[in-house]
C-alpha cells in the first residue's frame, strides 16, 4: 500500500492531544482519521511523530499514513483541509518510502515553551503562553540549562512510571526573547510524558530564586519526579520541528 | 466626582463590540461596567475612545468614567483585573483632568488591519487576522492608500446613512510586514462606521488586481458606498492607539 507523509501545525486548546480516546470528535488523530476515511472511503490509522498532550500545540507535527489510493496530494489536500476545523492547518502531503513511519523513523525533535514575561498581561497570547510577571534571572537559568544537556536518566522529569528506558539525550536548550515573550527551546532525540513542562517548571523555579542551580543537578541524580520543578501548564508547549 | 482615565486592551472576538446593548454579558462596556459597579457599590458609565464593533481587538482602548470614590489604582487595578474575563486586559488606571472625556477629547486612533498573507493559513493567527492566499501587488496599494490621505468626504466608505457629516481626515496610512503577515495602519482624526474595514476592503481589491487605482479616487468622489470596495471581517481589525 502506498505511504504517505502529512506535515500539519494545530492549536491544541480545544483537543484532549493528539491521541485518540472514546471520544475521537476531541483528538487531532480523531479528527484527521475521520476526515481522511471519509474522503478515502477506507479505513486509516494516521501515527504522529508523537502524541501531544491536551492542550498542547505544534507549529509544525509530522504523522504517516497508508491508503490502498493513489493519491494526488495538489488535489486531495485542498480537500481534506475543508474537511477540517479551523485550528487545525496542513502543510504538505507527499508520498513516502515505503518504509517510513513518523513515529519511528524520527531521529529528534525540537519543542518551545513560551513565557509571556510582563506584569501586564497580554490576552492575545493567553492561549499561547503562561504570563510570569516576575522578573526571571536569565543567566541563572542557562547555567541549570546547561547541567541537563547530553545524555541523563530523566526518570525526575517526568509524570508516571515509564515501563521502558528514562535515558534520554538533550542535544540543545536555548532561550530567546521576541518583545515582551520569553522562548525555551529543547531539542533532543526523545522526551518523556511531560517531560519538557517539568524541565521548563524547573528552570522557572531557578529563574525566580525558588531553587538553585545545583539542586537541578541534585535533582536529576535523584530520579525521585519530587526533586524536580513543577509541570509548567500545557498551554505555553509547542512541538516546533521533527527530524528523520 | 473625581475622573478616571482606564486603557485597557482586548480580544474581541467573543464580544458584540464595545457598546452596551440588551444583552450587557456579551460587550466590553458591559462587562467593564458591571465589574466597576459591583467593586465601588455605585452605578459607574464607562465611555470609550470609539466604539468598536463586534468581533473587533484593541491592543490599546482608551476609556474614562467618574465615581464618587477615591480609587487607588495601585489597590485596585488588580482587584478589578480579577473580576474581568481573561480576553480583557488592563493596562493601566489613573486621575484624570476634570473636563477630560475618552470620546470627546480625542484628537485622532490609529487602526491596524492584519492579513495573513500566504497559501499556508496560520492556525494561531486565525482569531486576528484574515488570510489572502493569493501575491498582493503592493505599490499598487500603496499608491492607492495616497489618494485617500487628507480631508475628504468618505460617504462611499462607510455603513449606514449617517446623519452627521462624513468628512474626515486620514493623516497616515502606511504598510508594515512581520514574517508571512501584511500589517495596514490607518490614522486619522475619527473614522465612520465600518470605515478601516472598507478602505481595506477597497485597498485589497487593488492589490487582487480586482480594481484599478484610479477607481479609488472615483469611489471617494461618487460619494456612493457600491462605488468602494467589500467590508474586510472584523477579526483582522485592531484598534491601536488613541491620541489625546
Amino acid at each position: 500500500m502506498p505511504n504517505y507523509r502529512l506535515d500539519l501545525c494545530y492549536d491544541g486548546s480545544n483537543y484532549n492531544g493528539w491521541q485518540k480516546q472514546g471520544n475521537t470528535e476531541k483528538t487531532i488523530q480523531g479528527r484527521l482519521e475521520a476526515a481522511l476515511c471519509s474522503l478515502l472511503q477506507e479505513p486509516v490509522e494516521v501515527s504522529a511523530s508523537g502524541r501531544t498532550d491536551a492542550g498542547v500545540h505544534a507549529l509544525h507535527q509530522v504523522c504517516s499514513f497508508r491508503s490502498a489510493k493513489q493519491i494526488d496530494s495538489i488535489e486531495f489536500l485542498p480537500m481534506l483541509q475543508n474537511s477540517l476545523p479551523r485550528d487545525i492547518g496542513l502543510l504538505s502531503l507527499s508520498t513516502a518510502e515505503p518504509r517510513f513511519h513518523a513515529r519511528l523513523s524520527c531521529r529528534a525533535k525540537t519543542y518551545e515553551y513560551h513565557l509571556w514575561n510582563n506584569t501586564t498581561p497580554n490576552v492575545f497570547r493567553r492561549r499561547y503562553s503562561v504570563t510570569i510577571p516576575e522578573a526571571l534571572d536569565l543567566s541563572s537559568m542557562k547555567e541549570a540549562s546547561r547541567l541537563l544537556l547530553g545524555e541523563h536518566d530523566f526518570a525526575a522529569f517526568c509524570t508516571g512510571k515509564p515501563k521502558k528506558s528514562t535515558v534520554r539525550r538533550i542535544s540543545d536548550i536555548s532561550f530567546r526573547t521576541e518583545g515582551n515573550e520569553l522562548i525555551l527551546s529543547f531539542t533532543g532525540d526523545g522526551f518523556l510524558y511531560n517531560m519538557v513542562r517539568i524541565l521548563t517548571g524547573t528552570l522557572l523555579e531557578v529563574g525566580l530564586g525558588k531553587r538553585s542551580v545545583a539542586s537541578v543537578r541534585d535533582a536529576l541524580e535523584s530520579r525521585n519526579r519530587a526533586a524536580a520543578g513543577f509541570t509548567a501548564p500545557a498551554q505555553g508547549l509547542f512541538l516546533k520541528e521533527v527530524f528523520y
